[in-house]
């Protein structure tokens, strides 16, 4: 058996998307920018693939940027803010303590450029309220840059209510909504959206290609610099099959969308009740406001890769928190960003999943979790230190 | 019939690439970050990319950075030598006039922020001299940044001598390789290179992927912050697809390399001879140190769009420069580099051959570009009022 439970990492490419993208590779190969009809074939797979994608989105295909993924998209919003700002004399960013990378290293470079950068608290589940955001707005706030959903513990944060506070202060605002886009539903316009970031690989899209919306009215600066590609914003050939591939999953997602989150939010949820059982356990994140396909626990006592290589040699493919941080020894920024401590952050384990997913493998990982579990603390001198009393409990 | 000769522009993804593809979609589709077996299998193949490609330039796989593409390469490898140079007071900058403009649009985003760029003449025939190169090199030269072989004229520079040059100056050397790459040897060693940038796409990998190798000892700078990925250098999930694809692109290309241009340009020299039968015409570019598939034309009193949609109506795929800058109404920048009026400049065709064109598409062009070319004059009032001789013909 191999299950697959690491959806929030990376998800396998649908027959819809790679559908999508085969005839690009061998027929419908033009570059979109040549005159001929091989290129203007392609051109119209580009145009075709931005329309999708702004009607997804509830805005104007001029409004779509195509990047190389969620984390491009995301350097180059916060970037061009940043820019727009400091050109009105604005330098205060507002964004939050448990944003993915791809935000906190990019306002990282601009704070030591002179940017002032303000983390807001989450809190113990893991959000921020748009009363905080509202709170922290001033005369000189450039940009607020909240992520819509968190890629480790799965909180959903009020992104309506932080745009309209945003709107009515006039400060831009991004979002970051790699883990939300295809699994929640989002319109740019009505949630007072000026930039948002996705990425193709997290809902069943090819890697190596996002989008990253901005409002018309928002001008962006490049990141990268060459070609006129997208409206001069973003140079570099056109990857017409990834962006193809994309936008078909992007809309096949659309079209389920109610359905897919009825789906794996049970499944979730069975999973989460499971897994609670385990003594000395605790879930992370918004028990409600919660992902759909998010499952994310501290187990005291065991560390989080010794559990994940072990669920692995019983097939079952989980992660510890975000892939991109793997192989770090720090715990999770996340995590502690919620108050879990160091020596709990360090036994984490999420599971994301997806609408291939099915409940006998929700079945067999909670068969197989807890015996791991134990196995891990009863070699564990942290675990005999808690029951022996040494050490006292903090799940 | 239709003939492809904008290869160039992009290139039709090979059997050997797509196949190394596919499996990376829905197969080994994991986070090459993530520690359980299918993120492990997706690593493995990121590793054995990173090896073909280092055995093809001659490096270690530590020295390659997957990127989104060349544009991208070019980018990060400009910037970073910039600010390595910035750091011990150097910011005078070497190029030529006729880089791509991902070279060229980073130059002049840094002349902005106060780098002294130094555009070298490229001649009639297009290229830059190693003496040119060392006589332009100052105490506070902090990078020589000039393409391996000009993606409009096909030109190829004296890259080993330049090279040699700017190791005996100590001052950094970046080439764009993008049109060189698959097509010409390269050895990054014997030829004293310490940044290369390639693209996929260019060698019949697939679009969205690039290559920057960088000399280890060079610390590059990031463009695209976030994730760990690519030491920590290029954040984002990597594109293992595409990766696996441009590097069995690449090492089929290089498998072949001579047997193609031997073929390749044998087409291509057909193709020159025919073309300089048409009265008032000029091959652009360097005759002899050329790219095997580039054949670059100007014809006096026409102009080059109108002859692209003619000869796309016979079925002709062709460009009259770079894709990238098409749908531009300024004629190119690499031919008024090379010194063609604009008047001459505007009536330029370029036909990029690959090996799998054929002797048979090369008539076929012969046979239908003269009379093209023809019909146009006979409408075009500039060439009337050069044969009534109102107007001196310049070719």
């Amino acid at each position: 058996m191999m299950i697959y439970a690491d959806n929030a990492a990376t998800t396998r490419v649908s027959d819809t998307a790679l559908a999508a993208m085969l005839p690009c590779f061998q027929e419908q190969y033009g570059n979109p920018s040549s005159l001929h009809s091989v290129g203007q074939r392609a051109a119209e797979i580009l145009t075709a693939a931005r329309e999708t994608v702004a009607e997804v989105l509830n805005c104007s295909p001029k409004e779509i940027y195509f990047t190389s993924g969620g984390s491009e998209a995301d350097n180059q919003a916060i970037l061009s803010a940043a820019l727009l700002g400091a050109k009105k004399g604005k330098k205060h960013i507002i964004s939050t303590a448990f944003e993915h990378h791809a935000v906190l290293h990019t306002l990282q470079k601009l704070e030591k450029e002179g940017y002032e950068v303000e983390l807001l608290p989450v809190g113990s589940t893991g959000t921020v309220t748009a009363e905080q955001v509202k709170a922290a707005i001033r005369p000189d706030t450039a940009l607020v840059t909240i992520m819509y959903a968190n890629n480790e513990i799965g909180s959903v944060l009020p992104i309506a209510e932080i745009g309209a506070v945003c709107k009515e202060a006039g400060v831009l605002f991004h979002t970051d909504a790699v883990q939300a886009a295809g699994h929640l539903h989002i319109d740019v316009k009505a949630q007072n959206i000026d930039m948002l970031s996705l990425s193709g690989h997290k809902f069943h899209g090819p890697k190596g290609v996002g989008v990253l919306y901005a409002r018309l009215g928002v001008r962006l600066a490049n990141l990268i610099e060459g070609g006129a590609q997208e409206k001069g914003k973003r140079a570099g050939t056109e990857n017409i099959p990834a962006i193809a591939g994309m936008a078909a999953a992007l809309k096949e997602a659309a079209d389920h969308i109610d359905e897919n989150a009825a789906k794996v939010s049970a499944l979730r949820d069975k999973l989460i009740d499971g897994l609670l059982k385990i003594p000395h356990s605790a879930l992370n994140g918004d028990p409600v406001n919660r992902l759909p396909g998010n499952v994310n626990f501290c187990f005291e006592g065991i560390e989080g890769e010794s559990l994940l290589l072990l669920l692995d040699a019983k097939g079952i493919c989980a992660s510890s928190g975000s892939a991109c941080t793997s192989g770090s020894l720090d715990p999770s920024h996340v995590l502690l960003a919620i108050g879990r401590p160091h020596e709990v952050a360090h036994g984490s384990l999420r599971l994301s999943l997806c609408e291939d997913n099915t409940e006998e493998e929700v079945d067999y990982i909670l068969e197989e979790t807890p015996k791991i579990v134990e196995y891990l603390r009863n070699m564990s001198p942290m675990w005999k230190d808690l029951i022996a009393g040494k050490r006292q409990f903090i799940l």
